[in-house]
């Protein structure tokens, strides 16, 4: 959180801040979508933004400017279309802060903040990408309009990384039973509300369909009655990442539904592996917790289906 | 217009708006998508929400209060968790505005101002319900912060009726080769960016998952390449609502690389059927041009597939 709060410090030295856009591709913008939820939540006057890097880039909008703080991220710091949304934001004379796993890179080089996050199985959940841009916006939201939960939040950031520890265990049994029921899917549907939307989104995007190739979609859990849940049959394949805040009644709602029709919904819920100890926080922390622990079942899935989740058949290869 | 002049004139006289709301359920919440995007773009002081009704009952953002404006959209009227979503900005102390195709109906009791729209075949595009969204973006923006662009996209809304009535017909042959070329598809991508997404995602979950019972996602063009691309096959079925904006390299980006691995990607472009005679303001047009036109491809496909637009498995038959 040190590093969080000398950046927002330094930003807030020179900016008048109004407006945070949080701007990626990908899994690198999904990781962003807990810090944009939580703030179109909590925050009063700050205006959130959540963008496509290189729709940024084409339709920049009007009020970035030196009243804004534009959140980028990169893995390798090295995508283009991130890189020139950096450009360009810093042009505008908005501040730009880079989330990438990679320094030296473009973004590295093009951000006037960097943070250097952590990734993979070992790394700690509060030193995450998914994390630190939450971390950005709870720091922002505290320092410009105060924030009555932050001791709280700051501690439950702090608390998460046992959780997720003892869940990527506790889970096994359960990961291998859904591993080997989904492993012939030719569609899986995500389904999630309030920040769990953006968790659901980003195992469709970057498991299902860019690492497994399997068709998949996500489906927001409020949004299930309103055309998707006709495609609903005994046989569709749902996994679902419960919430464990205010939106819960939206999954339960759309689950009972389910139940009636469908038996081969996999619902993970954070109740079960120790989220609620986090009280209210646990809303907003719970997508940190999902992308997470869903990795264990993403590993026994490659395994059954004998598709190791490094193959591509264009990504590295052809030039796009 | 003017409807929607006095209606704002008179929102103003009672709330000092800084915040606007789009809140509705499947289509009616899509409908909103170009309205909220122009706000996006366009505004440089007014913050812009945009949520599914049900989300909003149960996580009220903090930011509703009497500085809000809710606007929220239900075809009959009696979505519940839209009028839920309505008596709970109306008790913030927001201005709600409800637009509804059924007076008298729940959602015209609820709200502080409706919008009666047309609908259907016949309907005039300036009058229909996402034009309406669009418009008050359009209003209020111009009275709370001037839009140089007002005289001229006021205009260009006159003009798309036109343009949309005689693209229906130019579109009907290659409407048909594609409803036969997609009858037997299980799975269909559509694709969009910027307000385009919205179009694409419309017809994503009411045409194809609700209508249709074919498997279906959204994939912004930008993201393409960031996970979704992977899935691309030669047999993969691709459906693109190009825009003819600023976002339209996008879209150029994308097809390229598809058109190197898949000849099943059917393009449609606002510029063959004559979008380019509204200038600059095609960009913010474009879905009240592809929610139109893309209606003749609809029925067609439903009869090729003999599957009509009206049949549901859930919809009016289990209690939800």
């Amino acid at each position: 959180m040190q590093k969080v709060r000398e950046i927002v410090t330094n930003i807030l030295k020179e900016h008048a801040v109004d407006t945070v856009y949080f701007v990626g591709c990908g899994g690198s913008l999904s990781g962003f979508f807990p810090a944009k939820y939580f703030l179109s939540c909590e925050a009063k006057k700050l205006k959130v933004g959540y963008i496509n890097a290189n729709e940024f880039v084409h339709a920049t909008p009007k009020e970035i400017g030196a009243n804004a703080v534009v959140i980028l991220a990169s893995q390798r710091g090295d995508t283009a279309e991130t890189v020139k949304a950096c450009q360009a934001a810093n042009e505008k004379g908005a501040a730009t802060v880079g989330l990438t796993f990679q320094v030296p890179s473009p973004l590295a080089d093009s951000a006037q903040h960097v943070i250097l996050y952590e990734f993979g199985d070992d790394s700690i959940v509060e030193n995450q990408k998914t994390s630190y841009g939450f971390k950005m916006a709870l720091e922002l939201l505290h320092q410009i309009e105060g924030y009555a939960g932050y001791d709280a939040m700051v501690k439950a950031l702090g608390s998460l990384n046992e959780i997720v520890v003892k869940a990527k265990k506790d889970i096994v049994p359960f990961a291998i039973k859904y591993a080997w029921e989904f492993k012939d899917d030719s569609v899986i549907y995500t389904m999630g509300s309030g920040p769990c939307w953006g968790s659901a989104h980003q195992e469709s995007i970057c498991i299902f369909m860019e690492m497994q190739w399997i068709n998949s979609s996500v489906i927001h859990s409020g949004e299930y009655f309103h055309g998707p849940f006709e495609i609903t049959d005994k046989n569709t394949a749902f996994l679902m990442m419960k919430a464990t805040g205010r939106t819960r009644e939206l999954d339960d709602r759309a689950l009972n539904f389910i139940n009636k029709f469908n038996n081969r919904c996999m619902v993970i819920d954070g109740l079960d592996y120790g989220m609620g100890e986090l009280g209210w926080c646990s809303e907003y922390l719970d997508p940190l917790f999902y992308n997470n622990v869903i990795g264990v079942f993403n590993n026994l899935l490659a395994d059954a289906r004998k598709h190791p989740l490094t193959v591509r058949r264009y990504m590295w290869k052809f030039p796009y």
